[in-house]
């Protein structure tokens, strides 16, 4: 094969320390999420989910544009119930994966998020925005209501204002993203690395199993009724306490000396 | 009869192409939700719901107020079970209607809405306000609780900001119901008409069909645990793609040339 | 005994008309929520709920710290599964007492409130903080994720707010907290009495039976889907609408007069 024919990786994957960083890579097609992409950014989640040296997960993406959603081209060849249901079904998955990880997952938003891919930035635990950003779940302008990213983006800000992006399919500006609660904050563009890391250093800085275990219980708790949540919450600490990392943090600050964590 | 004995509409209806208004038309009594004001807009709600030519309902009030909530004298000479039931029950089915009806209705809140008038903008798909018009739940000041209003609103707005609305029967000025995502927007009252009229014709602008299978899910995945919500707003997509008007979009969306909608 | 051998008690009460105001008193320890504490607190609510006269509760507390949360030293010493569940277990049962009780709660926020001391003030239906307080839920610091703070935590603010809280431990403002709605407002700290005192007069100056209603179907409802919340709502206002205070305030509305309530 020649150059040409080797496509450059879907997503890229680098590690530094106990932070990962995947990064979507098709800047030139905005990054869509084709079922090609999605099952790149599955793989790549399931084996982070196996390494548990492993703290935290920057997501990111190449180019001008963080993620346009689905891949139009390949929607426009699957109008058969079977083949839409299979990137639909897909699409979902991933961000279920997302929230399934035991590590937190952190976007990072240099450009514009739209439909899909700002259904990928309201799935993760977290997100920094460059200010210039936007997002939009603009399905509606060509036909195609964006309910599956009506999942998360409801999820993530009040009704009302989700009701008017889905209905007019209208980007909100990084700060407005910030006010509504789908984005942790919009910091200047040169400065979005730094707070993304910045903010990544302080997750992993922490026991990976006391992590795991409140990023496990986080969205399964808002599922439940408050009275079945405190009972399911409850024996989530109990099973923290026993762990080896509860009594040597307990034990570091009572000392008040730094905790030294095993994960486990 | 006489011209006196004739009393107007409780409700106006004016269309213009795929907007339909609907105006409270009770302005010297605050236009209250009576049962015949209730069995007015339900009746209103039941026709529009079958014109499928209609995109988009606007809900106006005539006056000075908005609406004022229950008819109090009515809701005095109601004090037997049935009676109040009756009346309690027709209110909830009319915000139920609006959730339900496949076109999205914006408020257009020109003055103050009290009670089940703040239910009724609560319950509303979007909202905009002119800034001057205030918000509250005062049941609690006549010692009748706004427990049916307290559903839509804590359903709109934060926990502590709806207890606090509840509990003391205090009014939220249109900013501050802008801030706590009870509408969409507060504006000038000079330009209130504009905007409503520019956020309803940007609705109108898209397909039907569209429109109304998101507006038809929102409110049902909010009520599910995530993972079944994404089943079900996957099947929605299904159903979405394999209509016309998603075909149609998406061809002209990669031809570059607006869409034709076949609102189907 | 000798003075130095009784110590004072661990939570103040102080009744003034309608209004109980109750105090973490172990402003040394930074209040912290022992399983006396949770002992005393829970005695003190139970109490409460029989008193018919009471419309409200302050909750406040000695010193420079509102509550710290969990006694680590006792944590630290209840290493097994029977004593590490009774703590949460109990804990659990004194937030969902809080919001058991028939009369609202208020938080009375003068100092930093954490780990489960945050919880207590997201538990509180309303609160009111000092401008320099500050809100946190740092137990993944110390290998202890907040779980149990986090069923409280995600019910009063967003999503992606929570998850920072919960994952860097981090500590937010009051006026953060404000902007969040984990409080209502924040204050400078020399009027945060008259402000707390102001919301509970506010509040007391309501038929009891109104507010009692009305406290008891917020959390129950919002746990509910929209339609079956709305049958139960609409079965409060009947059960409302048939008592007294709600007959004596609906005639002195329209009557212009004040109302006279019998709490029934």
């Amino acid at each position: 094969m020649t150059d040409e024919e080797t496509p450059p990786p879907l997503v890229l994957r680098h590690d530094d320390g106990a932070i990962c960083r995947l990064t979507l890579n098709r800047p030139a097609r905005r990054n869509p999420l084709s079922l090609e992409m999605i099952s790149a950014l599955r793989e790549a989640l399931a084996e982070i989910a196996r390494e548990r040296s492993l703290g935290a997960v920057i997501l990111a993406a190449a180019g001008p544009v963080f993620c346009a959603g689905h891949d139009l081209r390949e929607l426009a060849a699957s109008r058969d119930p079977l083949a839409a249901r299979e990137i639909f079904t897909a699409c979902s998955e991933l961000m279920l994966a997302l929230q399934a990880l035991p590590q937190p997952v952190i976007a990072c938003v240099q450009g514009t998020a739209t439909a899909a891919g700002c259904q990928l930035v309201a799935s993760c635990d977290l997100a920094i925005a460059a200010d210039s950003a936007q997002f939009a779940t603009p399905g509606v302008r060509i036909g195609l209501f964006c309910s599956t990213p009506m999942v998360a983006l409801t999820r993530a800000v009040p009704a009302k204002a989700a009701m008017e992006m889905l209905l007019t399919g209208d980007a909100v500006s990084a700060a407005q993203a910030e006010r509504l609660g789908l984005i942790n904050r919009a910091v200047p563009a040169e400065t979005l690395e730094d707070e993304v890391a910045a903010l990544a250093e302080r997750v992993v800085s922490h026991s990976r199993l006391a992590v795991g275990i409140g990023k496990e219980g986080f969205r399964r708790q808002l599922d439940m009724p408050v009275e079945r949540a405190y009972e399911y919450a409850s024996a989530l600490m109990v099973r923290n306490m026993l762990a080896e990392d509860a009594a040597e943090g307990i034990d570091a600050f009572l000392a008040r000396r730094p905790p030294v964590w095993r994960h486990r």
